[in-house]
């Protein structure tokens, strides 16, 4: 018989993956902060938690998809918390991109009260999460891995163990840095390359023919070329992860020059206004910069 | 018939180009600053020339793959450099990477002799150049970039034409603008995530399977796992290409602040030694500056 | 009559300010973490406690000079904390450098129980501290700064004030910034001054004799020139107020791009163990990353 | 009896530095390259020459003061250059800020006709160079300092031997890395500082009571206070001397981490028009990337 599913974070990820849920047959009970969200997938069958206690009452898996770490202490620790409503054998399977820090801690607190957590934050953006197509990099007991492939599969097609707890969320981070820095490049290079009169379309004609090709560059650089914005990943939350990222490396000692030069681009942006669009947005603060009126 | 070619400089990518013209069947002359190095091909059936000049008396096309803008210069403006020895309908073909303002003034100096260049810098490195799969990026006029086609596919597989005089090597400047950051990613990922007992194979892993996947990740991450670091492309010359994209950015008033960061970097393992070692050895200079004893 | 102090955190610059209060005839009760640092200030007629709560009850002021927000919500939040002894008319002085959100968090505390907080953390470093010359920078109620006048002025020359809860530590946090981007400018002056030949004394000497001279500069100077690296402000507390001021720009949605740069630097400096000594150290790390072997 | 001299170069400083040479008594002839701005001068007293080389004819001393490295090419080594009218025991002395190796080259072309150069770049800005207070950071044999003591004292107030040619260059762009970092640190704090709601002469006077007070944060900080961007140092040449600095630092392999930063800064400031206002507009830039309209 299927895990009954608690699905708590309905934001443009999190409301897609609770539908993948829903439709592959979990009972499934949903909890986001604002309740307004919750209608959609209610109206699809989904029962409606009025707190995050309840929700883990009425679960045998709770799966997490929210902001940002205070978010996740909220619904974690807080009086009304899941915590309130675990017992032995319940399981907490953490999507949100978090420090490892505080998914140790997590951790901890469950097994204290005989369930336990796997850290499974997800990459893919909102087409990803739409289509079931998400990877999971994942950090835990190998078996809680193993025990919960069905519920990731549901939302995702791949889901790799990277180890201890706080692995998979360096994980996460790491490859977040690298899309910063992919875009830092791609966005640079664009502005440089029309000053120069390069079009935008050979300058991607060339990547893709290079050994560096990415799919990423194509998918990035032709919404830049439609000037489209629209959130796939919002500026917030990648600044919110560079900032995670750069913590985690100081506290592991580890300088990141490259990343901690353009976290500021991307504070910028988000100074700018741009903080809930695409992370594709990062090349209008490059245009300003750059003296262009954008 | 074919045309007759002219070979200057016969380093790690100019020795593998020209021996793949020879191969198939161009008559081709060589010259090299440091003669030595044309004896393998001479052995091969090259013809060796004592000078640029002369280089260019005995060629329809001298195709130039040397490290630098001096030596560039030094190669068509000294007093027996190729313009000494071009006639009406010469061709130059310029693989070196060098800055937009060079190439424009080679352009300059043929055409008032009735002959005419075209700016074509490679990306493919060692292997590409071995195996005759470069891409070329050209720049100067269309017609020059059709009649040179012959030559370019005998040393790769594929050129793409990017504009004017110029803009070739711009998009050049802009490709290892890439490079540098993606590598820098990958490197600092890499010394992030091994101080969190993360194995590099699980970091490659899961960004092959993402949507941000680039086969250079592998490359260079396999080489950084075997820390062989000898050298495709050396450090030395992606510094050179990194000052030359800020010096022509700062011509176009563009600012760069990722690869500003990086290049102090890169600039580091230079100091620190690794200039003639590969690019990847640049994960030793973010190793050391985490305190490793590398 | 004087008041009753109470001082917790009897580091490198508290002991300094406790023994000047001392001294200067206030009756003072210490604590601080690891007991042990309390005898030498017992020996001159401290008085000791074995909990923050137990300071608080023995003193009208508490003064507070310890390492980093952890160590403040531990001293003040915890269940033997500061907060746990206070009383109506009770004054806490955060000489300690913080966080503006966390001043202001321990202030709301504080009012509620008809206490109340000001901040002022100092500069001076080991020197101010011992000879009692400190400048104080404040935030809170003009009132509370005026009121605590006297006790500040007994471990330091100057108090200015900035304005409500949290511009104080913002000021502070502003005035370490100065010195990262002053000792990066030096310190980077004098390597590259050094491979050019340019002795360290003539370099001095021109700074000195410009507009831009500063005596902290003959001062760090002077502490290079003797490879004298001994703590006056050690390494790891000044890139935890880098991060402090990194995350407060962030939260004030402000890019500090230089001083994001100038971090990592520090991080690198920690990473190769220099945290304990003096931040002048940092020359090393430049050293090093310029290739010498320090 | 006094020397003649020569002055190269009648911008912001140079009209300045030759009306003090003019009104001590030396005799003086002047050239510029758009000859309209010896007008003033001549009014005063002075010779105009047509070209460098008759510059070069009609004095012992030739002083230049002019905007950068090709400007110096084109007045020293063009067919109607300072070379071609010089004899021995004539002096150049190279008041322009340059690079070590251009200094370096000068002087040897002078040797070889049996005359000498001393660089002799300065400091104090428009006010330094009106008042006749500048500083000069000299370069070459100690003799010929010596020798030229009275020419420069005529227009500064101290000079300070740094070395063999090529050091006084050295010194100066290592200046103006300070220069470069001191007001970076300056506009960051006062933008965040403003977010905080510090008003600037707060931040100043806490920055002036501190151990790392300088004279230059009360100049700067003062015009920015009252928005008067007019040049005393165009960001134009700061940044000129920024990539000199950069250059030069890489030629020696020296990694300027903070300095990189910085410039991409100062040079996006350029990109948005700022270029021939004074280097403290840079705060405007600092302003835009923060998202305030400027």
């Amino acid at each position: 018989m299927s895990q009954r599913i608690g699905f708590a974070g309905l934001g443009l990820m999190g409301s897609r993956m609770a539908r993948n849920l829903l439709e592959k047959g979990f009972p499934t009970t949903v909890w986001n902060r604002t309740p307004e969200r919750c209608a959609p997938l209610a109206a699809q069958g989904a029962r409606v938690a009025a707190t995050p206690r309840e929700l883990a009452e009425h679960a045998d898996v709770v799966v997490a998809c929210v902001a940002d770490p205070p978010a996740v202490e909220r619904l974690v620790f807080a009086a009304d918390g899941l915590l309130a409503g675990v017992r032995p054998g319940f399981r907490y399977l953490e999507c949100s991109t978090v420090s490892p820090e505080l998914t140790r801690r997590v951790q901890k607190a469950l097994r204290e009260r005989g369930a336990d957590a796997l850290e499974a934050p997800v990459t893919g953006s909102k087409n990803g999460a739409e289509q079931g197509t998400l990877l999971f990099m994942t950090g835990g007991e190998r078996a809680v891995h193993d025990e919960l492939m069905p519920v990731m599969m549901a939302m995702g097609t791949k889901a790799i163990y990277c180890g201890t707890m706080g692995q998979g969320s360096t994980m996460k981070l790491i490859g977040n840095s690298f899309i910063s820095l992919m875009l830092e490049a791609l966005c640079e290079g664009i502005v440089v390359g029309r000053r120069a009169g390069l079009p935008l379309e050979t300058i991607l004609e060339v990547i893709q023919a290079s050994g560096f090709a990415s799919p990423y560059y194509n998918f990035k650089g032709a919404a830049i070329g439609k000037r489209d914005f629209r959130e796939h990943f919002a500026i917030d939350l990648l600044v919110k992860d560079q900032s995670l990222m750069l913590e985690t490396a100081a506290a592991a000692r580890v300088p990141m020059p490259g990343l901690a030069a353009v976290r500021e681009v991307f504070q910028s942006a988000r100074a700018q206004g741009f903080g809930r669009e695409d992370i594709c947005a990062v090349v209008k603060t490059l245009e300003r910069a750059a003296g262009e009126r954008v």
